[in-house]
């Protein structure tokens, strides 16, 4: 949606196993933040940022500062899954990313979330400019 | 601060163990919702609603529909924290919780969150009327 | 080790979020067992068999008996894992897993599991006789 | 069983909540770990002895070097379970733990687990002897 055409958005396929359900039989509603926190690794990743080496080499640290998510229909076990980043703000050291954890078979909405990201110091956790080229891809993504 | 004088605000200790911390040496952003989780089902055994006996003599489930949170400051190892509920609203199929996770020893706030409840039928999960007593019982904390 | 020249040792591949790391900076020890789950699961898909559908179906569930765990060397966030499993030994209502994870890059051994998995009755849960077909699988694979 | 007459043994009451359970409407298998940390952690608590601060102080870390899991009676959703630990045995660097898990109710024991700890170097993460004043609780323990 907020994509150009040439970058497709980033999504993970992401399997629900059985320590992803609760007793209601369905993904228990925090581990849908595990699961945006796998895709917006990768996400990362796919963008040649590795958050241990953003620590070791520029003394950053990126951390969650606001989750907004809304639980449309519930994901349940063996489902694939598909976990979506898109990146629809930010400012010079944070960042807002938009989530889905969409069913793959039939791309029902499960989860929707609004994830706001902080870029800090790894020691004073005090706000720090995000990296130009981290700020150049996702100006690019979106 | 919502409540009135005669009944305090639901509070629930929880100790941060090892299995709640991430490499960041702090308790991991899911699992604030954890915490909040145990807090509610506590809440609600205080007000004599069990989960499970909604759900096998009443057909009721009490689902998550939103949950709005905010880190504000983060919860470290063998912290020993406060875990509030309190009921900010509610219409006849859903109520909205504000919580609040606390360190202990100086009631600094870590983690913020408003949590949309809904309560649904257990077999179609189309919303179900809340059990006028637990209405009855959330007026009264307000 | 333990299979024959046709068919490779299952193994699945899996990242080290932030989720399943502790304030020590390594995996959590009860995270192995998830990653273990996850890698038996997809083996099961591998050889045509979803535990939902043996549920739905067959009335059986897989359920894990025992768990013998060594914890040998620390994975640590980011590393990339292989998660093995190996059919070493069944009886017609139980099969013993051995199961290992190693750090792709070196092939480091972090943690080692025995891993004895009943097949039960779904509503009685008593012991019921593995289906013939995972069994002939199972053999093959040894 | 193994504590003379004057020590009970340790133990920690622990409530299942819906995070606890997967869609088999049971505690998930990998939980019971995360139980039986909280009843270590709390014992050691009840001797003195905090983890952040035996790191901190003492340059010590307390690992699990192997865990031995038997997982006997499943436990439900909302049911209160007692997790005891005994200490069985101990070497200068290491010692074995007894943890089982018990439904508060009618004692049923749902899980047992022998648990080794190693105590190393928080640096280099080599073993290290015991603090001879907690070697002192433990043998007053058994």
């Amino acid at each position: 949606m907020s994509n150009n055409e040439d970058k497709p958005r980033f999504s993970l396929p992401v399997h629900v196993y059985c320590g992803d359900t609760d007793a209601g039989g369905v993904v228990y509603y925090a581990d849908y933040l595990k699961f945006m926190e796998r895709a917006r690794i990768e996400w990362l990743r796919s963008l040649d940022f590795e958050l241990d080496a953003l620590r070791r080499r520029e003394g950053l640290l990126l951390i969650v500062r606001h989750a907004d998510i809304a639980y449309l229909r519930p994901a349940l076990l063996d489902d694939l899954l598909t976990v979506t980043v898109d990146s629809c703000a930010h400012g010079g050291a944070s960042m807002d990313l938009v989530q889905e954890v969409r069913r793959a078979a039939d791309a029902t909405l499960c989860c929707w979330g609004r994830i706001k990201i902080a870029c800090v110091d790894a020691k004073t956790l005090r706000s720090k400019r995000i990296l130009e080229k981290l700020l150049a891809e996702i100006a690019d993504v979106r």
